[in-house]
């Protein structure tokens, strides 16, 4: 063991680890994004060889989508410009405050930012991300505050003869407080799963932040797979790494609804929990809006807290299941047990816009209380970010 | 609510499914890559305007890079041919069972398979993954047995006055059982962070199917970030979403070493662990298996069963630390405790290996009792997975 190995081995590390990374990925310590002290972004990607470089996302433009269903939002693209040593580059103008994604679009091709490690999967979509810091977008960073746990577990649900996974936040202090905790349930839409709301919802840092200032309490949060035909999210089962799709079956046919009781069970026994109505609260977005409206209902005991976010409230009269039978009667029942909270928040330009205003016509027919809330924008994931973090205070209060 | 309303909402839902699918991300339905029955796997890009179009992973060949420093084995590169419609093809021949990983070439540019949602991130790197079947390999994927549950906790080290992110392994049953069991301490290698071991090492994997199998006891996981200079993987601290890179300080100086009973301190306390010699082992590859020489040496009451994966073995001299200080005389102490097992594990064309040949001279001239495997290759994760794989079943017996 002499000086000179020593040496040796720490260059090499050090050699091999630049080496790699200039000569096999061509990261030419390339920064991108950049963001600027005005808070504009500049993107970059060398790409010497090619003829067009675009940059895609909802940092850089939106464009309507029509739609025979609708016009729809989605992310436009603008052209990046060719700089030297054939890096294309773009500079936003300044970014509000927001967890932003994008990709960038090469000859056509779509791809991911080589420099940029950051990436988050929707459905069978990855894109990259980056978070503009300031006001609500605050929320969403790990900031230096006590952070919660989060786990993946498997749970037994009995009545779908499965094992399914779950994601589930404890808040700081949980394992050694010896206290008990109410329980949020938090569920995803189409084509999303137990990964959805850690990943794209930005729950734990939402949590952990919110709580550290007081504005919430510390409570369980739940994420279920809301996918009855899975037990995992894709890649997470022993179906192995399979292509995602949104066509999932068995989503809004009862079937969830009816082993809810699982979940809540097995969450029940394994935690410490306050374990009643005014210590459960469940909320969910798109489909599982849907699932939120009919599980608390159908259990109109379980939950003093629900939240529907840009919900699919209409219930599907093509699958014939006693959990959609008698809707009237089961709000009416529901809403004379006085919930605390039932709190619906749909976007101003969000396809399911009109089926939400129909509905809560139904509310308002039967005197039943609920609070709506607004916001500009659609059916996007920025929006359910803050329906989260508004819905999140006003539980177990 | 009506049942036209009905129809609509769910035609909607699928009708932005598929049309966002395809108009966006010019996903026309591609399979990629593709596991034929004979294991040969085929890769599609579609790319009509790319003159070239590589594929680059160790699924396809793996080339000698010359360096200053020795010769590595790194990933080659080979043509794809271009089919109908502009879509890029390449078939490879049977593929052993493996974790393989690959990225694409396109005119020069390094992208990832925009079919595949599956990647993992190395250090500043991402690629794509995907696994054949069969042998070692189907202890990789998630088979159908009972899972682990893995968390991410942060815990307070007082002697780095942080509170960090470590991620942790409990086996099937443990939150239920009322048992205590033994911990395995796995640390990872230069650039790698607390993330490694259970993305690119599938250690809940290998750990949940080896259970099954009864061929390794159930045991709880600790897998920490031994880059003291960090609160956690990058993205995951308060520094936000950074370019991750290989030259960490404050790696290899003693901090970890001095730093390690906080953490065996905070599991002792919040889990039900054996907490005594017989009932911890540590193991690590690389600089992990250096940090695992140290930490166990200067400790020697602490751990029964010592795992130095392709570890870099030699001290840092370069470096005051009263860590490394004295290592014949600790590692005197050491072995005259007896320690169950003491495991080296290298690769034949590991850029360390003589390094590793030097050290069990060393222990050859001192009497001392281990076990040496030697396997092909070199300094890469195939290879760790292999050890992780063959350690755990030598545990705690």
């Amino acid at each position: 063991m002499n000086k000179k190995l020593i040496l040796t081995f720490l260059s090499s590390l050090l050699c091999l680890a630049t080496f790699a990374q200039q000569a096999l990925w061509g990261g030419d310590n390339i920064i991108s994004p950049e963001i600027n002290p005005d808070k504009s972004v500049t993107f970059r990607l060398k790409a010497p060889k090619a003829v067009t470089v675009q940059i895609t996302g909802d940092c850089v433009s939106t464009q309507k989508m029509d739609t025979p269903y609708g016009v729809f939002d989605v992310p436009g693209a603008v052209d990046m410009v060719e700089k030297e040593g054939g890096i294309w580059e773009y500079t936003t103008g300044p970014l509000a405050p927001e967890l932003y994604s994008y990709s960038f679009i090469v000859d056509g091709l779509k791809m991911m930012d080589p420099n940029n490690v950051y990436m988050i999967r929707d459905v069978a979509s990855v894109t990259n991300v980056f978070i503009i810091e300031g006001g609500r977008a605050d929320l969403y960073k790990v900031n230096d505050v006590p952070h919660g746990t989060v786990a993946r577990r498997w749970y037994d649900s009995p009545t779908l003869s499965k094992t399914r996974r779950v994601t589930i936040y404890t808040p700081p202090g949980y394992e050694t407080s010896g206290k008990s905790y109410p329980v949020l349930y938090l569920l995803h839409g189409m084509g999303g799963d137990e990964e959805a709301w850690i990943a794209l919802g930005r729950t734990s840092q939402i949590l952990d932040n919110l709580i550290a200032q007081g504005k919430a309490k510390p409570m369980i949060i739940v994420m279920t797979n809301g996918n009855v035909d899975q037990e995992a999210a894709p890649g997470e089962s022993s179906e192995g790494f399979y292509k995602p799709s949104m066509q999932l079956p068995r989503t809004m046919e009862g079937s969830m609804e009816k082993s809810f009781p699982d979940v809540i069970r097995f969450i029940d026994s394994n935690y410490r929990t306050v374990k009643k109505k005014s210590g459960r609260a469940i909320a969910g977005l798109s489909m599982g809006g849907f699932h939120s409206l009919h599980i608390s209902k159908e259990y109109p005991d379980m939950f003093d807290y629900v939240g529907l976010f840009s919900a699919a409230i209409v219930p599907n009269e093509n699958v014939q299941s006693p959990i959609y039978d008698n809707l009237d009667e089961k709000l009416r029942v529901q809403f004379s047990k006085k919930p605390k909270l039932y709190w619906i928040a749909m976007g101003k330009t969000d396809f399911l816009y009109q089926s939400c205003v129909d509905f809560r016509q139904k509310l308002d027919a039967g005197g039943y209380d609920y609070i709506y809330y607004e916001t500009e924008e659609g059916h996007i994931w920025k929006n359910w970010r803050i329906y989260l973090s508004e819905f999140v205070p006003m539980l177990f209060k």
